[in-house]
């Protein structure tokens, strides 16, 4: 990107008596910002209905291009995993109106509480916000997660807001994307399994799990393989749900005593931190367990 | 962020030959993706009208805590202008339908051709990817600029979507930012110059500045500090605008020649850049100069 | 409005011999239909959010003036409001999905339930569609309410599309419009009681009520006018609620006996109708007694 | 519509002595209205976008139907044409920012100016009093038009709003609905005349048009009936364009002399009205001839 101040003269020439007339802000132009300003007219409001969760998701661009130039390992790169997890929590950490975030691959949902005001619900500022975050997060906290291993160009992220009226939809969206989650795991197990474990081709695999079903792939690994698939790591079969937790800490405080000796006094505060579960979120089970993440809606 | 592997056994005894039922995805939860899909009818449209240019502001979060902690110089600091430059660069270079961009101080904003269909003109999509990627450089590129000096944590920004349906609307939005920058620097320069070579308290430089008229405060320069703010660094005053611009390169490639022997030709090709400028594009001058960026609207 | 034919000639003069060009349309001109409907893309997808009520509120545009011109009676005029509720059940007939609807003074609220998808949930058409019905049900009905005292020029009414997600919201929802009716509807009856019966000129009137509570305004009522404002009509104090009700409806039919013989047999069959109420919607009573308008929203 | 007053009682029994408990406000009910009043906020803003054109194109609902029960003549009706432009005229008059409308079969598009700022430009408030108007006016005419054939019922009509950001998108919209008039009106030509002087059944029209160009359909008519279709009436080959006009009228006043006889004094006065064209609006002829219609953009 050359830098060319290319503030041109009149006469073309550049010179300290004649003044710079194109670049020269004259009074009358400065008053002009109120003649400009009715373009802030042009903006739409986007506010998001009141008394809905507000769900933000995030699709890395061209994920399946990066992942292949970082070299992840197949099926799932942990340190890759860790990463979207770790940029995740970053988000929430920023954004505390977030009740629950679910991730899997090179997708995350944020889920905004139905009460909540952040930035006046604003649609454009809450993905925004997330997108950004999450962005230079992934960016910042590469290091701690790939080591020496250098990030060739700074990865992208492109997100939605999508609003859900009840409980029961807000479980449903989550339902759909561990669904998501699990079939696709199932799939990349077996089939990496398949080139890695049973030397086919990439196109041999594929051609051999077209059209078999869930079983037929627990099968193949199963008897092939003498795999069986629950066993795989929950991250990998379950995804990452991060939610908020109190936590108990026992943190030490010096204080002085009557004699003005030193005593060590332990202190319990208890604070609020981000925990990650790697579970069903389908069942009624984690919602009855964490029976304070969903607001009752008043109906 | 502790990870705590969740799967709960109904009979809350963990063991191998008990099944974690609340666990295990049965055929028939699999099936249920396709129960849960209807939650993707909760996404809206969000398509941008046509034939309007489709403007995406960024603006950054917490930036005057950001600076200071970062130890930018005032009143500008050209790392940070650089690095902003750059990464608003990367912005252009991954989504070619930008057809020119102006930032100054921490925001920047982009200008998507009328015509452009890039991700069906979906708002979300379009400024969710903006932030995304320019948040990711900002980190990725922050080395290049602040060099040894270490970014403390990742930065945030965030963005909007305004839409203008004329050439002159759009033009008249971004003197509207150019305007902003100009009574922006023109006042910061002063109170810098008060506070740093005046020797006052920004207490009494915010004071003495109370109610002043840009006429005075060039005055205040001029006559207490025999400085001329038309002096004063271009890319202070104007900002900085990003467009593309065809390039001509000459490479040389060896060929071989009747005789076997090898010779150097020497090819010119023609490659569009991204160019700064920091010039006037308040007035008509500079769109007459680059008279290729704005589409005729056909009226 | 006259009517021209202004197919204007290339020369100005009219005649049989002269092609009117510019009303020619050439077969390449009808072709071109396919070129203008690029134009349909600029239609925006305007689609209610799912699993939501839709509440469309119609107003009378400037119905203060048209309620002179047309000399309603004051404080309430019950000709007036039986044509409202005429046009409303003649909405609700036309649009099934409409499980109530709510009226008082020159307004009327028609409430969609949640899991309609009348005209695919589609806000512009859903709320045009509504105002148009009323509107030419006001001018067919009016004759059935003011007989012989003619409509004077067709009247307008302006619409809106809301949104609420839980049954809590729409229930506040039609309690805010029925404590709007309470308000309006005990100033109304003192200040025209103060006119009427006070013989205060309005000025007087309205000046008399200034700050005044609804207790002051119970109070004026029964000290100096012996009335019980508890007593006045109910439709006035709480305006008309419409809902579908079960109704049996028995009917004779002749039909052939055994010896050709004619019988008269009783049927009774069941129909949905449109049953108005004039009674508190606040309290949670009348929801308890018509349980089935609203939806378990599934939380 | 029966009407039940259903205060009903906490006893069940009706009488004078005992309070209808759920009827009565109570001063805490009556405070509930602000308890409520955060119902509003779930009221989304509809602004349309600045200097765009604003189209409100209004539907005839079940228009075959209706056409049919009203014994419409085929393939026109001028009694209904005439009808849908004075509703139009009527909606133009109550809207003065409309600067054109265009009609065809049942249905009517209303141009607003682009710098218009009726009802805040709020695109609910612009369709809606659109529908209301036309709707109301639609039946307040029938009799104009109809005489003593009585309308069965209220007819309805939807509506949408659509944006245009150019002089060229408009036109575009508006040759669009003309030369979707166009193809109609010729095929509906062609079809009824088989049937009314082909003696053809429909179904039989329906067979011998199946595949036919607008050539073949003009030859049909010119060489086996012996008409000219450029020759049938303007209002059915291009519609009905309502814009405003400045007309002059003569008025005559009485005034008194010197010597105080009374003089007739003839003034004219310049006044604005709606006009009626049915000419090709598709070429740039209309649009030169009335060069006060369209705004310029200032591109």
């Amino acid at each position: 990107m050359q830098i060319i101040n290319v503030c041109r003269f009149r006469n073309g020439v550049k010179s300290r008596v004649i003044k710079p007339l194109a670049c020269f802000f004259t009074s009358s132009r400065t008053m002009a910002k109120s003649k400009f300003e009715y373009v802030r007219n042009f903006e739409v409001d986007d506010t998001c209905l009141r008394n809905c969760y507000i769900v933000v998701r995030l699709d890395g661009r061209n994920f399946h291009k990066f992942s292949e130039q970082h070299k992840f390992t197949k099926p799932n790169d942990n340190r890759a995993l860790g990463l979207m997890a770790r940029s995740a929590r970053s988000v929430m950490e920023e954004l505390e109106d977030i009740i629950i975030a679910y991730g899997q691959s090179d997708e995350f949902s944020f889920v905004f509480k139905r009460t909540s005001n952040w930035f006046k619900r604003r649609a454009s500022k809450l993905m925004t916000h997330v997108a950004s975050q999450f962005s230079s997060s992934y960016v910042f906290y590469w290091k701690e997660f790939f080591g020496e291993q250098p990030l060739l160009y700074p990865p992208g992220f492109d997100g939605r807001v999508v609003l859900y009226p009840s409980n029961r939809n807000l479980k449903d969206y989550l339902s759909w994307r561990q669904a998501d989650c699990h079939i696709n795991n199932l799939y990349n197990t077996v089939f990496w399994t398949l080139v890695q474990k049973g030397e086919l081709t990439t196109v041999q695999a594929e051609e051999r799990l077209k059209g078999t079903l869930a079983a037929d792939k627990n099968e193949i690994l199963f008897s092939e393989f003498d795999l069986n698939y629950n066993n795989e790591a929950a991250i990998h079969r379950k995804g990452t749900t991060l939610i908020w937790e109190k936590h108990d800490e026992t943190v030490t405080k010096q204080i002085k005593g009557v004699n003005d000796e030193r005593k060590d006094v332990h202190v319990t505060r208890s604070k609020k931190i981000v925990q990650a579960y790697h579970c069903d979120i389908i069942g009624e089970e984690f919602w009855q367990q964490h029976s304070n993440i969903l607001e009752d809606d008043g109906c």
